[in-house]
């Protein structure tokens, strides 16, 4: 069986949409939206992104999750994709079929139609890379560059989790962290909803919280006061070192995001509501860049402040 | 200097419309659209679908080219893409500013918007992804499925040339086949509302003429018999062998498609007036599978019909 055949068997079934129409035409028929559209698209190598020991059906909702995150983030919801699968020589049936199994599992779960893609060879490493477009529940995307001086910063889940994932990872651990690593754990869809209704700057959790929370200062023209103390990290943390660790390591897909201080009641009501995980860890202030505190105390910004792939 | 800045100052300039705000959000928005939105994938991997020793501004016109190729065939006007770049480690930054110089030229010559994309770092060879969306202008998309007994086969511009110019090219002539294999001529943008009007069902030429024409008799239940003496190749074919040479040699980016007999006069001369290059190769027949003559002989079918990537 050669590996037009694998479409056939392990892809096509997963392409179910009328606009994918079983991915036998050259183009996917985007499904019509009311409101805006928007579109990301991430890339993941192995060896770079993922370790070539992860299991190939945990990459593949890697590959989805990471994009997601980015639409969730943005107050969208997740709706079409297209993928590029660019394998090894060594690339076998059954590692296609367990790429397959992956997706499924996540283009069910978050209901989002494989509208089409490319499938090609290559002499390098396994390469993929997804494009996934999203509905914004707003008129227009929220953006980075939103942030107003007063605002207060929110951040969704737990923080710190990639980086622990990884490191358990590479020393051959497993457990929860390790699974983190592998399939993101994501807000539920509903983080949509309360970004749409309340954010006005929001970003995911991909290269590290102070490097995320640097990106929206840096475009908002604003500064952003982070209290280390209040951030819910993954794991105790006894001194500023291992906050500094966690809040800097990246792969969390968490979201970030900052909203008006005079909505925080209603904020935090509506996410309890909603079931969705958020707590307040800094102000927005005038100036620039990302000022820390820990415990009351100033703490120095590290000189690596994230990671970036 | 960084890859960072890199983007900064050769692919941010690039992305000029308000759905990319300048590439510093996390999604690009899709400029709404009036009718169907489609959008298609096709990833080229260096050594595989183009030499290392081919210009990147070249590799980045093909890249989009064939991606718009894809837009045209099915009726759609280009319009927004998103772009990865996974990088091998000898990259540097005149490479990078090579390859968005390419990138520039038909972005702007197509008027296609770059909304988003993916940087990073690959062990393995220089891997190039794009994703394009196109705005049909019929209400639904052409499908390479709706193929009617009784219509006509018909060819954009000539065939041949993507073959004849990766071998030129692999034997390190230049000349117009090289340049058409690298930086392939597309049929003019006009060709969507030739192919809105009239085509039944439609496909471009990249695996290969006989090939493509396979696909569309199989996805509609058909058979194709398609006379090659007709056919427009890109130079003279003395004899059978030299025709069936061009019909299978791919990389063509022509548009192959089929039209109700009957219209036959009004598509030539719509197609004349609107500067699009059309001839008629042929017709739709009941039963399955492509069938072949020249000069009035029937020929066998090539066991290699085509050239898949």
């Amino acid at each position: 069986m050669n590996e037009f055949d694998w479409i056939d068997r392990y892809l096509r079934p997963l392409a179910k949409s009328p606009g994918a129409d079983r991915l036998r035409n050259d183009v996917g028929v985007l499904r019509p939206a009311g409101s805006s559209l928007i579109a990301t698209l991430d890339t993941l190598v192995e060896g770079v992104h993922f370790l070539n020991t992860d299991p190939l059906s945990s990459v593949a909702q890697k590959l989805l999750r990471v994009n997601i995150s980015d639409i969730l983030c943005k107050g969208g919801v997740p709706r079409d994709a297209l993928l590029s699968i660019a394998m090894p020589k060594s690339f076998t049936e059954s590692d296609f079929a367990s790429l397959c199994e992956g997706l499924k599992t996540d283009l069910d779960a978050w209901t989002i139609a494989l509208i089409g893609g490319d499938t090609v060879r290559t002499p390098g490493p396994l390469t993929l890379s997804l494009t996934l477009t999203g509905v914004c529940l707003t008129e227009s995307v929220i953006q980075r560059s939103g942030a107003i001086v007063g605002d207060t910063v929110y951040v969704t889940g737990v923080i710190g989790r990639g980086g622990l994932g990884l490191s358990d990872a590479q020393s051959g651990k497993e457990g929860d962290h390790v699974d983190h690593y592998r399939i993101p754990e994501l807000p539920p869809a509903a983080i949509a909803g309360l970004i749409a209704a309340f954010a006005t700057a929001s970003i995911d959790v991909s290269d590290g919280l102070i490097s995320d929370s640097g990106h929206i200062a840096g475009e908002s023209g604003v500064s952003i006061q982070l209290d280390l103390s209040n951030v819910p990290f993954a794991e105790q943390v006894p001194d500023t070192e291992s906050a500094l660790m966690l809040a800097t390591a990246g792969d969390d897909y968490q979201t970030l995001f900052t909203a008006a201080a005079e909505d925080e009641h209603r904020l935090l009501a509506t996410a309890a509501t909603l079931g969705v995980s958020v707590t307040a860890i800094g102000t927005v202030g005038e100036g620039h860049g990302v000022k820390l505190t820990f415990n009351g105390e100033d703490v120095a910004l590290p000189t690596r402040t994230g990671y970036r792939h």
